[in-house]
């Protein structure tokens, strides 16, 4: 007996060990695929370059959907389709713009031109400009303590991006509270408007937009970020006591009324468990100020190209793969929302559900949201990926536009979580260009997804 | 008894638990200090604008030692000395060019300029052009194939970078004998001048440059790089029945007599062990066509970066610490022979030595030569560095200008592998610039390296 089960152990051992040397096979096979035909650089320089920015709403979102469902198509789905869902319509209206100026005397060097761009949701100052003294703050607790001079002034947010950080995300999120909520803390006090450091740790200049939003308790007053080294020279000349430095800020940011816009979703059915879904996905919108390449072209072209791998490799899946570039995730979630809506609507089966949108950097970990056993079983394909880049298999994953699927259905969730050094360099800001990606960190993207996603087919969840 | 060891089990174990909280804190001060005033990103600005290429024997290599020197003795060594070595000194001698003609008949498009440079030690083509048919082969078994077809032609190496390895070092040793011993193989079957492809995978045009070296048995012939694009466009053309390609070259590379270089060392003294020298490093030459900011400039600075960091918080080391800016490792390695040769002579004790030599992108592993007991050691310090990006701990490590070190008295080897994704893309051309390298991701590479160095001289090997 006792040899019967060393014989069933070393059998299934075996069994094992061959099984793993097929995914290992496969896995190559994908890479090579990606690594040598991939496509998806080529596609992300047309998406970047012929289309550009794609905020929600505007005439390039309508030509990058179009875009978005010929690729799906041309990269061999079995079906690809639009899905329709109403999305916000904001637009920026114009050049936004901001002086520092003296309201006495005369100094040479005024007025200073200030490089600022208006938060993404934000209102504009009207016909005017907004002329106002200047008051900074570094923290809401410093706003806090000098709630009764902020009336009629121009409220500076000056708090830093923490350098000390490795993980920059965490910066962001620091730091993110000030774009987030900063006019309407403001305005709370009677601020007139809000001026925001970047969220960044950029070594230029270049404001950074992003969304914000309004609290309705308070008027809504306009909000703008402003540039890192000026805002270093801004907080210089506030503490000149031989100024009074004021700021004159125009931006035209407005709503217009929502409109018609399209998650693109490209689908190759399951030949064992096609009622299975493995979605996989980027966000197809970006700011109007840039190209959107690393956010999110990157994870638009990765999903598309796992898509073409899968068919040109001849990969044909026992679960159903759904390729989705959702719409609208900077300033609404309405892509999102409506991919869960109708998922739970129809009572869909979701296995998994795994996003790219941490720019097209090189692959270091891939984050996850399960249960315990599930992540035990994601855990134990830590030796077939690492090779290609996710040495770390992270608790904790999912993205903005997953997030609604797996709180509607509990669907696990995973994320693609490049290296993040480069990133809030070039976030939301006019740097973030086609020339800044690399084609092989991209495509190593795409492979660890694509490798997961081949491994979670297989075996289930 | 029982009882006694349980307690010293405890006690030991609250001992080590004590030990590594304090080298954490100490490693996230070491941290703090270079991402938040760090000067490595300014001091590699102005080496690679103010300075520029800086190949042995050139007046900016002169300009660099003195730069090096001034910088060792600002940012904190006590002590920092120049340590002379003879270095070669060839010279490019002119610009590069090469022409696709076609010697029967008009084609409007011809001549067609080629994007060509000189491989780095080898010698010009006379006043005049070589102007040959060129035969292209695709590797060293397919020039034996056609050895008879070899004489009076230019040799084509169109060998193609594999782009399916991770690791890009991978690709560059697999193509690398065709840049190192090209012309010679070539040579002994007649050839007058040889055109390598070069050892990359960029998108661009930019031919690579890099050393080569002539065995004494075979003529000497001209030998240069193609860039990508036109490498596959010759390659086409060449396949074209209707065209008789010829390639028209010109280089101009020479040797002038050897010259004096030198290493550049700063050192911080031991406090408990003096005579126990740990050395860190980077080379401080570069090729000639480019800026030199990954290659090696990044070393350099990141090596100077961690004397400044350990000096500004104030850490004094227990062993002495060597931070040595190398000579002449592109094309002959003197800097690192001479070195190895002072520390034998003076029969001196080394504990460690680390290099960075692999661009300044974000850090993924440290790499390890040692015995097995060193290794696991080092393995061991992996919890406290992994959170700053190195997280792999490998066996091999090591670099070129430390390798004679451990070659003569077998000190262990340590090098800063960083991802390595771009680095081939840069790689001895001309987009090896300072806008090519990322702060942070420079800065951690210090931090990572400054860790390690650190742990050992706190607990030797």
């Amino acid at each position: 007996m006792k040899q019967f089960f060393l014989l069933a152990l070393i059998f299934s051992a075996t069994i094992q060990g061959q099984a793993q040397k097929e995914d290992s096979i496969m896995i190559k096979k994908i890479s090579d695929e990606i690594l040598v035909n991939g496509k998806a650089y080529e596609n992300l320089r047309y998406l970047t370059k012929q289309i550009g920015g794609r905020l929600a709403g505007s005439p390039q979102m309508v030509k990058s959907e179009q875009w978005g469902l010929k690729l799906m198509q041309e990269s061999g789905a079995d079906k690809a389709w639009k899905q329709e869902c109403m999305v916000p319509h904001w637009v920026r209206g114009g050049k936004d713009y901001a002086f520092a100026i003296q309201p006495f005397g005369k100094l040479q060097q005024y007025p200073v031109t200030l490089n600022v761009i208006a938060l993404g949701n934000s209102i504009g100052t009207g016909k005017e400009e907004v002329k106002a003294e200047v008051l900074m703050v570094n923290s809401f607790d410093d706003l806090e303590k000098n709630k009764n001079s902020v009336k009629g002034k121009i409220v500076f947010y000056n708090y830093k991006f923490n350098d000390t950080y490795i993980n920059t995300f965490n910066a962001y999120r620091d730091a993110g509270q000030y774009r987030g909520q900063g006019a309407s803390r403001a305005a709370k006090y009677g601020a007139v408007a809000v001026i925001v450091r970047s969220l960044s740790h950029a070594v230029d200049n270049n404001p950074h937009t992003g969304a914000m939003r309004y609290d309705s308790a308070y008027p809504k007053i306009p909000a703008a970020a402003i540039g890192l080294r000026d805002a270093d020279w801004l907080s210089a000349e506030l503490a000149n006591p031989n100024r009074k430095t004021m700021v004159s800020l125009k931006t035209n940011g407005h709503f217009l009324p929502d409109t018609i816009g399209h998650n693109i979703i490209g689908e190759l059915k399951g030949t064992e468990f096609p009622d299975e879904i493995i979605t996989v996905g980027g966000h197809l919108d970006s700011w109007d100020n840039c190209e959107g390449a690393h956010d999110d072209g990157a994870g638009v072209v990765q999903t598309i190209e796992i898509l073409r791998a899968f068919k040109a490799i001849g990969y044909q899946p026992k679960r159903t793969i759904r390729f989705v570039l959702f719409a609208n995730e900077e300033n609404g979630l309405r892509g999102g929302n409506k991919y869960a809506d109708e998922a739970k609507a129809k009572n869909e089966k979701h296995v998994l559900a795994i996003e790219s949108d941490a720019g097209g950097f090189t692959p270091r970990a891939l984050g996850f949201t399960g249960s315990e056993e599930q992540y035990q079983k994601f855990l134990s394909w830590k030796p077939l990926i690492a090779p290609y880049g996710c040495t770390e298999f992270n608790k904790g994953g999912g993205g903005a536009d997953i997030g609604p699927l797996n709180r509607a259905l509990k669907t696990p969730m995973a994320s693609l979580n490049p290296d993040t050094q480069r990133y809030f360099d070039i976030h939301h800001s006019k740097s973030d260009v086609f020339e800044a990606v690399n084609k092989r960190e991209l495509e190593l993207g795409a492979i660890n997804m694509a490798a997961l996603i081949y491994l979670v087919d297989k075996y289930g969840l």
